[in-house]
């Protein structure tokens, strides 16, 4: 049996092009929410899980840090999908015939100059692939939606127009997610971690010091509630380097004397 | 005539009781969009905005880091408000005739355990005022709403059952925004800046570096994508100092040198 991969959202969603990209053609299990695919990776219903951490216009999504830290799984690999938005309907049509054009609100809004030019309602569903199914599956014509190519071919859509969106730089990168952490390869490593430094003046900055002075650098920060009191933090940090190495052990071991939380998440090859 | 703070919601939100809690009794201008705050003040249809900027259990509110930095207004204040959510209806009835609950998704979440304790449908609605003035507008028996005690007094609703939240730790952070400065008053001031910081090693540790060698101490951090290309970032500040404090005015002609981005969103008495 071949490995399953588990992803949020309905086939052909962006999220399983990020799974092909980075497992190749593998089983997929796609899940109603980002808690789901937590939940199947940690019961061994799926192999690995693959979840997005940032977009590259909207900034990070907070509910998987929340959740990287709440589930034992290991962050085992990263990748950055370019999200190309296509137009797409039931075959025969032309997009003069589109009356009315289906996506998430963040894919119309995405598409918006394009979609100006249409004369065609925009009305906003759950999800980009979900509206190519929806009209797939209820036969409707003079509808659109705006999904992924995959979402076309499972549907059995066709593409009108594609790469439709304003901003051709909108990437989303995503994690995957294991029950067992990524062995070790020499040669360009990337850690996931999360800190909670003392509530005091300098805190961060010293602990951000930990990584400088060892020439680590630090590709993303990104702070959350700690939920122990209003308006205290832990940190989320990705750093070029591995728990393995020398440089990272040494951080580890100072940041370890003066934090109330260390957790690597995960490490992987860059 | 009096003072008009525009703020985002029906009469009767969260943020109008943070307006009255900050300003007094003042005329409000309830409107449908935070961008709609900062353009009724930019436009002088309001005196001053007041925009939810943190909450204390799901963090921080991006749209409004990024308008800060969009529109030309100063933060002048911040007010932290302790969230309580109230259950109420339309006079005369007992919890127990309630078949439906209306609220916010969110403030729906934040009362789980005490609504699982009711025999009520739970519905969500876009906001939680707003499902006060529904009930209220329509009449509606059996039917009750998560809002302020302000929304029942607004609405003509009889409050069930105070301070039902899961969690007391539960408050938003506003800032007040206007078309003016805050005046500077000695002994003790607050400032919030974004900074963008050029993308290699130790960049941002150097920045912070800044403020920690003249012991300013940093109250908040966030990161959020610069657009200028993907997986860059600005980062917002607030800091316990003023610009016109030597430490702070030091730390900003520093700082003028090595950032691409550096604007002083507001300071004010802290």
């Amino acid at each position: 049996m071949g490995k399953v991969i588990a992803f949020q959202g309905e086939r052909g969603a962006n999220s399983e092009d990020a799974v092909v990209r980075l497992f190749g053609e593998v089983g997929v299990l796609p899940c109603p929410t980002l808690e789901r695919v937590f939940q199947a990776v940690e019961a061994g219903e799926a192999d690995g899980g693959l979840v997005p951490v940032e977009n590259s216009l909207a900034g990070s999504i907070h509910e998987t840090f929340d959740l990287l830290l709440r589930y034992p799984l290991h962050v085992t690999g990263e990748i950055d999908l370019q999200i190309e938005h296509c137009l797409q309907a039931l075959p025969g049509q032309s997009i003069e015939d589109l009356k009315v054009i289906y996506s998430h609100p963040q894919a119309l809004a995405q598409c918006a100059a394009y979609l100006s030019r249409l004369d065609a309602e925009k009305v906003a569903v759950y999800d980009t692939a979900g509206s190519a199914k929806m009209i797939a599956e209820e036969g409707r014509r003079g509808a659109g939606a705006i999904a992924t190519a995959r979402a076309a071919s499972i549907y059995g859509l066709e593409i009108l127009a594609r790469g439709i969106q304003d901003d051709d730089q909108n990437f989303t990168k995503f994690f995957a997610v294991s029950r067992e952490p990524a062995p070790y390869r020499p040669g360009g490593s990337r850690t996931v971690l999360v800190i909670g430094t003392a509530n005091r003046p300098g805190a961060l900055y010293e602990s951000l010091g930990s990584f400088a002075r060892r020439g680590i650098n630090l590709t993303k920060l990104e702070s959350r509630p700690s939920r122990r009191k209003p308006w205290d933090y832990i940190f989320y940090l990705v750093v070029d380097a591995h728990p393995e190495e020398e440089n990272l052990k040494e951080t580890l071991e100072e940041l370890e004397g003066r934090t109330h939380l260390l957790r690597v998440l995960g490490a992987y090859p860059r």
